[in-house]
């Protein structure tokens, strides 16, 4: 047994915050975490109730246990509506990288439609050589593709960082409109390419089968590039509320044009102007101008633990865990400070660290008690750098609603509670 | 857009197996899978009753649609008993590489435990330093590391390739008892390098707060090397029916060893020759011995689709799908037959390929309609081969019940039917 090694302690920045090498292997074996598991009372020799009798049977399809029913996706609708609005995944109370179905956020413009697959078809027709018509069991029949890939709603965290005064709610509350899944599905280019594209379509017009018709204009690049029909989540067929029986989805770009409960693909020459690309889904600049189409999920990270609602128990040793992603391709680094920012050390990154996807980044601190404020920034592959609040502000003023990936500061007090802070 | 290769269509085995290049980005281009999506009759204008009103409102915990309900687990118990036996992951309804958390197989000894997380305690004792005892909170504070890894029953396939007839049934029902989540939790060794291990320790013995108290001996340098105290399956807390709150987790080992529920963990000089090492998971051998302590599952690949069950709808294209692992490491590569054996092609994996975990892997045929046997056989990266069915009954017979990785062939009916042949 390799004995406790000074080096792998060392700070690496301010306030307690130590090396990722301890999240390599064998590596916290340094950590000497100490007073966490001190046996301070003789364990009782009365086996505990449950292992007094049988317990439950076996069961065809598996829920979780109750003890974990308060972890929900908070819900809130367009008033006079029960349909129209946003659920939030509750990140402080998930690890890892995979989002359970179940607590995928939802945006939904008319509700999540009763698709029958068996009487569900999708059409592919305008700018194309052979007009294509498919049931579920016929495109299931072409060759798929897997990959585990975050999605974003292009108004997440904006409440976060764009109100006047800081507002302190859960993470999932103020950043929970991402999720990350395994999608499997068919290549759009698979079918585009049978159905023959003419050299005049530059876009597709892709449209939901839900009560608002939800449509959308995507360029033809990105729909020959990486777009999937996606029939699987997390293995199983996708859920309803993310599109059952197929829906679209265009990796890192915003959540919007992934439309879901896909019936139609039409090629055209120019984009469709539809209701989601000009009265929403624009930022509106300080000159009364509006950016249009601006698709890509810019670099973003959040801590989701310690964060608003789990109170640290006192000072000692905590893991900072949370989330990083970017719609421009793989996260380079993360960087973790515990001192407002003054000073940033590199978090571990889970490996492995996948283009367009969640990466779960961590680091281990040490809390004094006192005051401190950590945060994160996330670094991508394309060298783009999460930016603070104060630069986002200074370049799009705060009237904007959507693409707001400023740094998440979070003030953990000397009583150990979390709270939102504009740092 | 790029016309279509004949050198992307070329054959890579016989009876119409096509190259895995048509599973490389933009490859698939050269399909022409022409007669799947052929717009036989004009859609209809009216739209689709779900359409017609709004659909159903967010939700806090989502659940699948109601058209899915068939895709169930299977279960059997011990007669007389209900929570004593397994359920099988049905792997023909699945794809990708992560089970749902529902669909997880089981192997419960005296059923599923309905534990209060906030009651229960892990002890850590026996040849330490200091002995340790844990509450949840305390050891989440620890840092954590996710893996994406399968788990497999030791007992799984045997009834697929030992009667002395074949068994038809689906792909479930025969090889069920594995699956593949993201685990996360708190590596083993950090928590015995606090405690501080004896030198005269070699093994340790995990033991279960189920009412069978299920315990196992396990080497000590698996503990210390990749073994998890895991707290979260595919993003949320751990299902019960897989160890909630905590269970231990070693990747690649055969499923039993994997304690759920784990209450105790204590150091010894010697394995504790458990009923579970010894009346069972012990590999009985022609000439009367038993082979104990066979821990790693062996390189092992399987078809989910087409399987029993998933009739072919007539001659044409079709993707063939399935699922590979090795608790040795990566799987390196993975080739497919369908005709016979005879001739093989390599298959596309599905990236990333991580060690330990389910790798899917896909190959495009073109059937011919006539009668064809198809079949896998996965190579991992120490160089282990799968086998034939042949070559280990030559090995180790027909008595016993662990350990089976023989290669699964699917015989294809002229009519489109699929069964179970020994070939």
């Amino acid at each position: 047994m390799p004995g406790r090694s000074p080096e792998a302690l060392k700070l690496a920045a301010g306030n307690g915050l130590l090396h990722r090498r301890l999240f390599m292997k064998r590596g916290a074996a340094a950590l000497g975490a100490g007073s966490l598991g001190l046996l301070t009372a003789l364990p009782s020799r009365a086996a505990p109730s449950w292992m007094r009798a049988p317990g439950r049977p076996m069961t065809g399809y598996g829920a979780r246990s109750s003890h974990e029913d308060a972890v929900q996706r908070l819900t809130a609708s367009v008033p006079g509506t029960d349909g129209c609005g946003i659920s939030l995944t509750p990140l402080q109370s998930l690890e890892g990288t995979i989002t359970p179905s179940s607590l995928h956020f939802e945006r939904h413009h008319s509700g999540v439609p009763e698709i029958d697959p068996d009487a569900h078809r999708l059409l592919v027709h305008g700018l194309v050589k052979r007009p294509l018509f498919f049931d579920m069991a016929s495109l299931s029949r072409y060759p798929m593709v897997s990959r585990i890939l975050f999605l974003e709603c292009s108004g997440n965290s904006s409440q976060a960082g764009l109100e006047p005064e800081p507002v302190t709610d859960t993470c999932g509350a103020l950043h929970g409109l991402v999720s990350c899944s395994e999608w499997t599905g068919v290549p759009l280019s698979v079918v585009l390419d049978e159905a023959g594209v003419d050299p005049a379509a530059h876009w597709i017009l892709a449209e939901g089968a839900d009560a608002a018709a939800m449509t959308r204009s995507i360029p033809l690049a990105k729909a020959m590039d990486d777009a999937l029909l996606a029939l699987y989540q997390n293995g199983e067929r996708l859920r309803p509320e993310n599109g059952y029986p197929v829906r679209l989805f265009l990796p890192g770009y915003e959540g919007n044009m992934s439309v879901k409960w896909l019936r139609r693909i039409k090629l055209t020459a120019r984009p469709s102007m539809t209701r989601e690309e000009t009265a929403r889904y624009t930022d509106l600049l300080p000159d009364g101008r509006s950016l249009m189409f601006t698709f890509p999920m810019q670099v973003k990270s959040v801590i989701t633990s310690p964060s608003p609602g789990l109170a640290l128990a006192g000072p000692g040793l905590y893991q900072i865990s949370g989330m990083a992603w970017s719609g421009l391709g793989r996260i380079a680094r993360v960087e973790v400070s515990a001192d407002g920012g003054a000073t940033w050390a590199e978090a571990a990154l889970s490996e492995p660290v996948l283009s367009k996807s969640m990466t779960r980044f961590r680091a281990a601190w040490r809390w004094n008690g006192a005051p401190a404020v950590i945060m994160s920034r996330a670094i991508d592959d394309s060298g783009a750098v999460q930016p603070t609040r104060a630069a986002i502000i200074a370049e799009k003023g705060m009237n904007f609603l959507y693409h707001y990936n400023g740094i998440q500061a979070w003030r953990v007090g000397g009583d150990g509670q979390v709270t939102n802070v504009y740092a």
